[in-house]
């Protein structure tokens, strides 16, 4: 199979039961999936970059977070407003944005 | 902070909308996270590894998947039996394992 190039996991404190609560869902962790998404594909991204929604990370105090392989690359206080940023710089520059960096 | 040297993902197919269904949830996805959870206690590899459930991967008909960072190692048709096998052979000792990669 052909692997993505860069991984892009964002907490939306997606439950194993299904739950709609947590601190990064509550800090729009769905809309920055959808923003992230959104801007790979007007980047044209599509295929080299992949998102996923995931389970809390356990750093809510530093939420909303998300995460980027490969790198191990942990930004917190994400909003959707910086998710343009964080697809041109780091994923298509290959510079961490360092300002969200935790 | 300090970060996980592995970041494993688990799809228990987590929508964000809370819906709990999709393949992977159907084949034993939160047993397979919960069973990374309590082989990493139980090989004491606690704050070295960190386990993630996720949303869907789009390979469903490959399910149950996980990937493995670092490595971007794509997992396949993986149940709650395999889970020591991965964590012994992978996370600690450092090799893939073939019988499972996709």
């Amino acid at each position: 199979m052909r692997k993505p190039a860069y991984h892009i996991f964002v907490c939306t404190s997606s439950r194993i039961t299904g739950q709609q609560k947590g601190y990064c869902h509550s800090k729009e962790g769905v809309t920055i999936v959808a923003k992230f998404m959104e801007e790979i594909e007007d980047q044209d991204l599509g295929g080299e970059v992949f998102v996923s929604n995931t389970g809390c990370f356990g750093l809510c105090e530093k939420g909303p977070v998300v995460v980027v392989y490969p790198g191990n690359v942990w930004y917190g206080a994400v909003t959707p407003a910086d998710v343009e940023e964080i697809v041109t710089e780091h994923i298509k520059g290959g510079k961490v944005v360092k300002r969200l960096e935790i």
